[in-house]
Order: C-alpha cells, then structure tokens, then sequence
C-alpha cells in the first residue's frame, strides 16, 4: 500500500508578486520569462525598486505538491524554510492544502527563500529568486519513509542551484526505486537546464528519473537544438514519459513509440502565468497516480495549468477537484 | 502651499487572506462581514484552521492613503508596524504606492499587526485583526509639519481600539485645524461605532471631524435606529460633510441642506469586498481635494470601490488613475 500518491521536493520559496512593464526588466538586466538567480544584496535592490506586491506561497514542486492535494491526491513535500514568519507561512499554506510537511526549517539565518515575481502587462512572469536556507536543504531531510511510501517522487531542476540538494534528491530516488516506485522531474527553466545538462542528461539515462516534465524552451535547451522535433525525438529516447508543455499549443506526451497530443484549454484571460507549469505535472501526477491513462493525465495537467494562468499567484484558489469534476475531468 | 492632499492615520495591518464558507465562520464564532479584534492566542488557534492564503498589506486607512496616492494624489500615513519581516513588506507596499510614510517601526514585540480574513463565495469579508505593534500608536508619532501640511486629514474610528492612538488624533486635528485644513473620519464598523459612539458623536459634534464616511449599518449604529433616513438627517447635523456608503445601492453624500444621490458602478463578478469602504473614502478624498464638486467626488468612489471588489485583496492592482481616465472620470 501506498502512504502517499505524490512526493515533491524542491525550493520552499514564498513569492513576492507585482506588476510592472517591459522597461522595467530591461532597465533591471531581468532576463525576461526565467529565473533569475541573486543574492541578498540584490534582492534588497530589486525589492526597492519593486511597486505594491502580494505575498504567496510557492516554490515550483511545492505548487505541485499543493496541486495534487488540490485534486483530492495525497501529496508530501520536503523543501526548507527557515525558523521565521515567512518560513510559518509557507507551512501554514501547504499543510492547509493538505500536504504533509515536516522538513525541520532552519534556525537562523539564512531567511526563508523568497522570489520577487515581476508580472508583465503579457502575463508573463519573471522570478528573482534569493535561495536564503534553501541553500541548506540535504539528505538528512529525506525522510526514508515518505520516499518509500509515495507512489511518485518528484523534484525540481531547481534543486542543482543549492550545494547539497541533489543529494538529497539522489538519496530520494534509491529508496523510491527500491520499494518499486518511480521517479520524476522537471526541467524547471531553459537557464536551469543550460547550467546542469550533463547532469540532467545522466539522471534520465541512467534511470534515476523515469517521467521527465519540460516545456518547449526546456527540452531545446536540453538538446542544444531549435527544433521541437528533434528535441521530442530525443527525450522519447531517454526517458520513459516525457510531457512537454507548450503553452498555448498544449502538450505532447511521448512513452516509448506512443504519442499523445493534448490541447490547451481555452481561458477567458491570461492574468499571470506563474505556476502554469508547476499545475501541468499536478494535474499530470495525480491522474498518473490514480491510474488513468496519458490522454487523461495529459487533459488534467492542462487544466490546472488553466486555471492557475488566470488568477494573481501560483497555487489555484478554486478547489481543483470541484471545479475538475465540473468540466467532467474528474 | 500643502505639501500632501490626504494625510491618512490608521491601525497598520497585513492581510492574510482565504476563502471559506458560512459553515466555518459559524462554528469559529466570527461575526460575518465584521472586523472581530482577537488576541494572540486566538491569532494561533485560528490560523492553524485557516485554508491556504495569501498575504497583502492592508489597513483601512492605509488602503485609502494608497488609493489617493494610486489616483495620483499626494498621501501620507501615519501608522504602526513592529521591525520585522511583516512590517518591511507593509513599509515597502505603501511607499511603493508613492506614500509618504515615516512612522518609526516599533523594536520587539508585539509583532507587526495582522488581519485574517475570511471571504465566504458571497464576496463578503469577515475580518479576525490581531493588533500587534499597532497599539504602540500614540502623539509622538504625529508628525506635525504633514498633519499641518495636507489638505485633509483622515483617520479611521477602528484606533479607538488601541488605547493611545485617540491622542494621535486629537493632536493631528489640532495641528490641521491651526492651519486652515479639515478633519475627516471613518466610522469604520458597525460594531466599532457601538463601542465608541458617545466619542465618535462627540468628534463630529465638537467640530473635530468635519467630513464623515459611513456605510449605512455604521450610520444606523450611530444613531441606534434601523431607518436609514433617520440616520441620514441625524448625521446631516452632526458634521459637515457626510457620505454613506450603502453597497449596491450606490451612496448618498449630504451637505447642510444639499443632498448628492451617486449610483454605485455595475460590476463583473463580486470576487472580495474587502477595502470598498476604504477605496471609496480614497476616490472621494482625491477628488475632493482637488477642488471637485461632491457629485464627481462620489463617483470616483464609487468608481474605486468597484475596483477593487473585483479582485482578492485591499488595494486595485490596477493603476486607479488610468482606469479613471479611460471611464471619463478624470
């Protein structure tokens, strides 16, 4: 028997949300639609440069995570925040969706993560993330038994960024394979996957992941190459699922010889799109994890991804089983 | 010359914001569509049951120094938050907003003041505030050359809770009055007008306040009578200028003999009633103090007000000034 359907790990960061136009990125040297990495100093600048923000919880595996709960799934997740207010809130915000966390945060400095999100009149987002204790997130936060327990376990790209994350992850995927279960990740950004390749590369081929998520720019990057194509080719070789998001044009789902060609829903209007992807594998892991098959996985990964594309922040306020079970998803 | 047109005085607080339904407040003992002052421990008892959230600064009197500064006009705050985490993000939301806020944070406990509020799918909020830092508010903070320096002062019933934020305003209705300026108020609350009405009748009788903001349960509190034109005429004679708010049915602003009928605006979609109050006061106040007549004033408040209960949280994400503009209103 299963403990959970879902385990996620990766950067427990609270974000910090507001708008602003084009200028803006470009006068701050923001690369536009990625995460951008930076330092206290950094963020101190940014921050004051910033206009009215909101607070949020998220952290890309952490908004999976508060998905697959979302859906009715159960979902655990290990991240690090710190010992302060905005390590309480991020707690607070999983646990209520539902998600059991117990990693222990971190006393003293550095603070929780955070991410000042800068949403451009397009909808589109642009993260600065300062790392604060994620930086300490280790095998020794890797509680055996969830790893065990969970039918998948499914961690960020992200995670290359902090020192001793991927150990942590490593540690993660031996036990989850050794009691018969599967490992999956996501790419997490185009920057990301151009830092770590190799490694990513080798965690697919040598089987340490068995279901890959990446969106178009991701898995291009991963292959060095322009075309969507050659990159679907290639990943179809060197995973067992790959689904690879394509914003407005949906998804493909690749296993082996198998393709499957998901639509895009329709939305009303695109207000922000943090989180698009982090919804994606939600929607994805839960129908995996209960047992349908990839076109359904794939239609639920899309819905999510949907809703949360229409709201200010990364985590859908409306309750995703409900409103699933509406559009007769579920 | 003034140096700022509205200078706005009120208990500083961030909002931590989730959605539930009628059943919860019930077996919580909220008062719905209140603002209920508890205490830390209950602060405690009822996160842990609270859903997912999001956190925004907010603070009645503060969403109103935002919104004029959000229509362009000159603002200040008056307002206190602890040196912690909350209070930064409360400091950097309203002087991003182009507020003049220089209240000196408090050092160590209590900690930054904070608001949970529930919104039931009827759109209605029901407010839980934990006051924090805020009830070390007193006349040192007042910062004589803005009290004397803004067109109108404006502050909020809700700091007769803290016990000496009453002489903060005392003391600024003294300096404004020196100077030539006026005084103006929010009743806040129905229930807060029943603690505090003998004060608040007082304030508006001795000519401390001279413009009163009012929804139509706190006119009625105040005067102890369920007819809205009673409390229409009485408070006609109790102040200056009144303007009572009454939700969908728009607002009635009386002067001496005048009376000024304004319509409220049609709306999308009821998301969050939280700071249609405040926005109202803010559209008002910006246009009032820039010489408008009480018809135009009325109309950018109720043009606030629409605003931002079509959104989650206290202050319009959209640029007010802009919106104002593309409606004819400026």
């Amino acid at each position: 028997m299963s403990q959970y359907d879902v385990l996620c790990i990766g950067n427990a960061i609270v974000d910090i949300i507001a708008q602003c136009d084009d200028a803006f990125l470009s006068e701050n040297g923001i690369v536009k639609g990625a995460m951008n990495l930076i330092d206290a100093e950094r963020a101190e600048l940014l921050y004051a440069r910033m206009g009215p923000a909101i607070e949020a919880s998220g952290g890309s595996a952490g908004n999976t995570a508060a998905g697959v709960a979302g859906f009715g799934g159960r979902a655990a997740y290990f991240g690090k925040v710190a010992d302060d207010e905005l390590g309480r809130i991020y707690a607070h915000d999983i646990r209520a969706q539902g998600v059991a966390f117990d990693t222990t945060p971190l006393p003293g400095e550095p603070p929780t993560a955070r991410s000042m999100i800068f949403v451009t009149p397009d909808g589109e987002r642009s993260m600065n993330t300062y790392l604060g204790a994620c930086v300490e997130l280790g095998p020794e936060d890797v509680e055996d038994d969830k790893a065990r327990g969970a039918k998948v376990t499914y961690f960020e790209g992200y995670l290359w960024d902090p020192p001793r994350a991927k150990e942590a992850i490593r540690l993660a995927a031996a036990h989850a394979h050794q009691a018969g279960r599967e490992v999956s990740m996501t790419l997490s950004d185009p920057f990301c996957v151009d830092r770590y390749r190799d490694e990513f590369l080798e965690l697919m081929r040598s089987g340490t992941v068995d279901i890959v998520f990446a969106n178009e720019s991701e898995a291009k990057s991963l292959y060095r190459t322009g075309s969507f194509e050659t990159a679907l080719e290639a990943i179809r070789k060197d995973c067992r699922i790959a689904a690879v998001t394509r914003s407005e044009l949906g998804s493909v789902i690749v296993r082996g010889d198998e393709t499957v060609v998901i639509d895009a829903v329709r939305i009303e209007e695109l207000v922000d799109t943090t989180g698009a992807g982090d919804l994606y594998a939600a929607g994805f892991l839960h129908g995996y994890t209960a047992g349908l098959g990839l076109k359904a996985c794939g239609d639920l990964g899309s819905f999510a991804a949907g809703l949360v594309i229409q709201q200010v922040g990364p985590r859908p306020r409306k309750n995703l089983r409900d409103e699933a079970r509406r559009a007769g998803l579920l």
